[in-house]
């Protein structure tokens, strides 16, 4: 099983891949980061996460999309950035029939770890040794985006592969996204 | 100037667009909802949303986008959703190199009624006077596009041609004068 996970952020958006099988070793297939400039506007920062996020899934054709979930008791102006590049990088895979999956912070830090409050050093200690990395990935967004990809490997098998098929399904057969209404009743 | 407005939301997405100059009577060109079911996977909201919008923006050829600034002092579950559908809506928007502007509801509010804190009902009256129709459009989520419609059709006039122009260069689309407002054209 091959997982791209996703860190989302709009400065920084961590990205790895990851593939194996709950109870084999795992591999590391690829870890980056998407970065866009804090100075532009934010629809050109959403191109851009679009654009990077294309790239790995075009280079590295995983079956399943691991998302960070947002929540928002954070600070406001930097929740909003994560929910946006987030929908961005769920757009992207739902668009090619990817199944996408959403995992909590403390879920990812419980799988790798052990303990839900797990902070970041060890966090990244642990994807290092799971992956057999001679050092921990740099920065913290591409081990959390590693962290990810593990935490969705090693929960629920049976559940990803039928996730898969409702997915594939459901991007065969679009929506219906619109209800028009006509702009009749004006009266000038 | 025409401007599509979008009150963003993943189960009702208000579009609206208008046509017009500040100080000169205002045409709807077209209003409506881009509805996707509360039962479906986030991703396929987010495709369906995109599918939505993509339609609106081929059909009526927006040379601005307005898309109402989401806080996230409401509800958890309500905020991430609206942050994610406006995320995509810019997002398409950016793509094609259509500027996008974001108003705040009380901007939008003080802009149509004189008050900041006007309710919906308030709003909608006066969408229904500005653009001369018959009835308020329903759902509020109509109506609301279309106030954000206006808002930015009144706001800085000289600041929209500046941003349209900044937007076209950075999306890579050769720099054209701005499109001179011919009646053909219009749907409605």
């Amino acid at each position: 099983m091959r997982v791209l996970g996703v860190d989302p952020g709009l400065t920084r958006c961590g990205i790895g891949v990851v593939e194996g099988v709950a109870g084999r070793p795992l591999t590391m297939i690829g870890v980056g980061v998407v970065r866009t400039p804090a100075d532009a506007d934010l629809g050109r920062r959403l191109v851009a996460v679009e654009q990077g996020v294309e790239q790995w899934l075009d280079e590295h054709r995983p079956e399943f999309v691991a998302v960070e979930r947002v929540f928002s008791q954070h600070n406001v102006r930097t929740v909003m950035g994560t929910a946006q590049a987030s929908a961005v990088a769920i757009l992207c895979a739902s668009r090619r029939g990817i199944p996408v999956a959403l995992h909590t912070p403390s879920e990812v830090k419980a799988a790798v770890t052990g303990s839900g409050r797990a902070d970041k050093a060890q966090v990244g200690a642990m994807v290092t040794r799971l992956l057999r990395l001679a050092a921990p990935p740099k920065p913290a967004d591409a081990a959390d985006a590693l962290a990810l990809a593990i935490c969705h490997i090693w929960r629920a098998p049976a559940q990803n592969r039928l996730q898969q098929a409702v997915a594939r399904h459901a991007a065969g057969a679009p929506m219906t996204p619109m209800t028009p209404m006509t702009p009749k009743g004006r009266t000038a």
